[in-house]
């Protein structure tokens, strides 16, 4: 059943993805945290509990409009963390360098870390520094890996999404994919699309603190919005629908996915949590939210279904239903 | 004062890696743990102590006698937590793939991690996967980061090495990078060279709950004995002295270096460890050494001598001494 070399779909967050982390990782390295495939894993530490998580970017190119390499790896890292209902504390920093690569360029990266790292209020502890040939890496991957201390009293799993709860997302999806393909092929779109990558740390640690009845938090990045609902489908076992009206697209994102044949819902962010939660809890939180920076245009877009079939689904502005299935591979290759 | 290109050298763990990570990493990122330059990050999480970690593998070949890229991205990261007193409960993968790598490689380096991790006494709860375009990276890469919970009591640290210290080794020093250069450059070298990954911690959990009096354990990989006992006699500020006939060497590594024209002290390692402590406890902690399976070959190497030069001597079996720099580079790339 499995194809026999890995191909670019594997990594790109969709189906292929999903089926390679359960295939693989699930299947050999099988145990409770592993296997409940969230942001982070929880784990007891002690007589705390702790988040824990990784990612690597390999984004190109490193820069971009709003972002670059090293922003991304710290907001993914801190978010990661963030929407497990733990407090950031700590980050790591691997860096695999091709020889070559212009010490401007990685100070850059270094640099922006450290921006994102003061802005999520976390510090970067400890590091590590590979270099390879020439031609046997693009320029800079840099992995991160956080901990962080999980909010007494939060309870916070895609396990827990029930019928009835209402889902929030904090704000405009789809332009980090865009902004990167844009820079990536000198697109030269109007509009001034600008990647989303923002640290939310402090926004979903004041939600987890306020409203303990939040029932899950998810990234929204590599898939977008519609992998992202899915895995979440797939995780709690229900059905959930969303309103294409309500998702809040920019009018410049909009347009640049209409002429590059991209669907928003499958288009990567870096700086969007959806939020699973209670529908009597979803104008209090919805508030709490629009008072952040990050959190302006927080709008509620759907609901999660009394229907156990771990589908998505889409009403259209006519009325209309589509399913949003999960996609095999990405619409766009490293893009975080 | 800085070179423009990040070359291999950069990477090797040698003088221009520690240059890097000063220049780079501890000016822009500047914090107490990170500051510390230890193989952990010790850091408190609400009410306990946790060691925190990361290393990226990049070694070519992926498979060698002793080993594979799977098992030395568990021990490494394992040896660099129980070397500062914790427990290793928790591991991170997060894999930059190749597109075209074949599915039954990257299982194999699965499976390996798998076994190390159940060696270690750890699980792998977390992990990431990216795939990029053929050509951009070299075949797979992988990232472990690892959190650890602190043995309460020890205050293990390259500061409290005092002058007196005996320093020891839990065995025969060079094997894994003479078994991955042998591997790489099929040379066929004799006497069935293996390298010497292993995860340490049963052994140096051991030591730090029996032995608090122990001041400092070090990982030794990278750039070999000679460098990290550098960088404690620049973290500690006290010289060292190390004596060329206590130092294990197998005899058909010794054998490889010499037709090689490589120095042992500076051939990387996978599976040791010094450690620094007070004479009066030597003979107790090397029996105890001796008892673990990668402790049979444990000796007493050097001492910390009462001389404020940070510099590492060495004597040789004919009374004559040399200093053992920190090299430029390693001698070998991508060896971890």
């Amino acid at each position: 059943m499995a194809s026999k070399e890995i191909t670019l779909a594997f990594g790109s967050g969709g189906r292929l993805t999903n089926e390679l982390i359960r295939d693989l990782f699930v299947r050999h390295f099988s145990n409770k945290r592993l296997n409940e495939l969230e942001d982070s894993a929880v784990l007891r530490l002690g007589r705390e509990r702790i988040a824990f998580t990784t990612d690597s970017y390999v984004v190109t190119p490193l820069k971009f409009p709003g972002g670059d390499i090293g922003r991304i790896a710290v907001c993914g890292t801190v978010n990661d963390l963030a929407v497990k209902g733990a407090r950031p504390l700590a980050v790591s920093c691997g860096f695999i360098i091709e020889e070559g690569l212009e010490r401007g360029t990685l100070e850059e990266a270094v640099v922006s870390m450290k921006k994102a790292a003061a802005e999520a209020g976390v510090e970067i502890v400890t590091g590590d520094t590979k270099v390879v040939e020439k031609g046997k890496a693009d320029k800079l991957f840099i992995n991160t890996s956080g901990v962080g201390l999980v909010i007494p009293g939060t309870a916070i799993s895609q396990k827990n999404i029930r019928p009835g709860d209402v889902i929030i997302i904090n704000g405009e999806i789809a332009a980090h994919g865009v902004a990167v393909l844009n820079a990536r092929n000198n697109l030269g779109l109007s509009g001034n699309i600008k990647s989303d990558a923002a640290p939310l740390s402090r926004m979903l640690n004041g939600l987890a603190v306020k409203f303990p009845s939040i029932r899950s938090m998810r990234d929204v990045t590599r898939g977008g919005l519609a992998t992202v609902l899915n895995e979440a489908a797939q995780s709690s076992g229900w059905s959930m629908e969303i309103e294409e009206e309500l998702i809040p697209v920019s009018e410049p994102v909009r347009n640049a996915c209409s002429v590059l044949g991209l669907d928003p819902l499958y288009v990567a962010n870096e700086g969007k949590a959806v939020i699973f939660a209670p529908e009597k809890y979803a104008s209090k939180i919805l508030s709490a939210m629009k008072k952040d920076k990050y959190g302006k245009k927080a709008a509620i877009i759907g609901r999660v279904l009394a229907e156990k079939k771990a589908s998505l689904k889409v009403r259209t502005p006519i009325g209309s239903e589509r399913y949003a299935v999960m996609l095999e591979g990405e619409q766009l290759p490293r893009i975080c």
